[in-house]
């Protein structure tokens, strides 16, 4: 079992807030994420995908393929977009990294799957200091 | 003369359109930055300064009074804020990172002159691929 | 489940020796990491904390209390001292990063617990060449 | 039990291709890695060990014993060379990092157990995009 | 005046050394970067262009002309190349960062031109810690 | 006329202080590095050469030469030591990282120079957040 690990990035807009919540009480849970006018991150994403090596051509799967797949289902979806108004697969959450980071997961496994590998964690760089991975479960 | 560099970060929403534009000119002219749902970066900024350093002290300049200045004139402003909307010093201007840089560098030329040094560059990284020096001229 | 892991860095002086040694012998055992008069690091500290995320807010926990937490426990002990004369939790030890890694695990995992989180991992990167794991067992 | 890793790189050549292909399956299976006069990468190899740090000297292993056999078992045989033409542990394999990773695994397990401790992973970078982990099962 | 700088990268073979040489005397003048059977490495490539930005968009230049124009000319003809076999600017030269970066100048300062901006400086980093800038001069 | 820089790293410790001021005087003057019992870093030193390539070779300098020069002049001095106690080039002086420029500057310039090359700039990374330059004049 060998695991591969695809780097993308993508450049977004966010807010995080609940809308039943006042300026003030947003402010108390989300901190400067909840502020009203949107702020925004270059998100670095790693998609890794595990498999055995092809015993012909020593390869997993076809990494043009899975960077193919991110390109489709997500990065298309969240590059130079808002991440709370224009993302179908986030409509109705609040988009923290958590969140994105499930999101982007559900997007993804089962197209992997299609490509015979597969997904083994989503890990999210919000920031150089603030990392999110999910393992699926 | 030496130069001494203090690296900073802030995240922030942005546009880059011009609102006598459509949104297909906005398009062509700015590409996908002209998204009107905003979307956002994480900015890494290098300020810059020289001087001669203290025969005594070794020092050109106490760089933690660089880094509140630069916080107290720039990250206080701009960090988890929409350039469009909420900066002064960026009030009426498309917020490229050309304007950016020349933005932060009027804000901070004449505290670094107060506090002995010179202003010599400042840097803004928008992304890992695309970065901006201004050297005030 | 999902982790999530903050980033923070301190720079200390240390030394590598057994002072029942001689300075030979705890050469040929640390190394030049055993020079009598000090020598030091940039430390990059990764704490990695799971659990799920709540279902209103999409938070596992706020990471600016997991900061604070770092700050009050580790950062305030280890930023800018000596690890073998300074830090109370590294009293009588060999303050190698192996360690180093569990005297921070037991400072902050408590803290974590009662913030709702579980520690996962305190990763410490003593260069870029040298990176410990510990997860607690 | 605490995990220790060392980071080393190397820059080889190789070419992704099956002999008993045409240049034009080989082009299809492998895209342009498979180029018939070879390109090449700068790897970045990280080698994880895992043990219980020594009581007396809160080491788990010696770091430049490990650097050491890196280098005799592995670098000396990759650094500036030809993956496909000549090193050992590679014959007749294609030189994905897939099976580069199983090989350099192979090479190091045996003498990481006789220094002490126990390999756990070998991480290869190719590039800052496609990362390969192995595990040894 | 604002320089901005995109940043590209590719992977390719080459070897240093001249026809005329032994292997011996290739050996002692480029060391082991001299080995016949190539080796290769993934360059970083900095492409740094000055100008005025333009009083209503802000933009020096659009940097996806910038890019394709960098993908036309140099990338094309460089990723998952051999350098001494298959490149044009270098036919009949000694492939060292040197040369390349004097090569890639030739191939982008008319483009950048005829773009609106003017080619300032050509960086290559050859690995992380081997680096060439050159500004035409 | 083209640059060549050569990356290196080294971890010293340090304490910036003068004998004559009281521990409340030097804490007012250099912040948290004036603690007595020391700190230290690990930092990364760019040396900066410039020449003009050899036509034959392609080369402005052998890099292998600057890197034994740094290794015998700087690194020897430097890595793993009290920049204060135990440095020829420093001995009297506050260890700033002005200082130390401008003392590796003067190390490598004759040494430079006999190599065939022209020393341009000495930069130091004491933090990924502080950086200095020093180009001789």
């Amino acid at each position: 079992m060998v695991y591969i690990t695809r780097r993308e990035h993508f450049s977004a807009a966010h807010r995080l807030f609940l809308p039943e919540y006042t300026d003030e009480e947003n402010l108390s849970v989300f901190g400067k994420c909840s502020n009203p006018n949107w702020h925004g991150h270059n998100y670095i994403l790693f998609v890794t995908v595990r498999g055995v090596p092809d015993p012909v051509t020593g390869l997993i799967i076809h990494l043009r393929h899975v960077s193919k797949l991110i390109d489709d289902r997500v990065l298309s979806k969240v590059d130079h977009k808002n991440l709370n108004l224009e993302v179908d697969f986030l409509a109705g959450k609040v988009p923290t990294s958590e969140i994105l980071a499930i999101g982007i997961w559900n997007e993804l496994a089962g197209g992997i799957r299609q490509l015979g590998g597969e997904l083994h964690c989503i890990r999210i760089e919000q920031s150089e200091n603030n990392i999110i991975e999910y393992y699926g479960e």
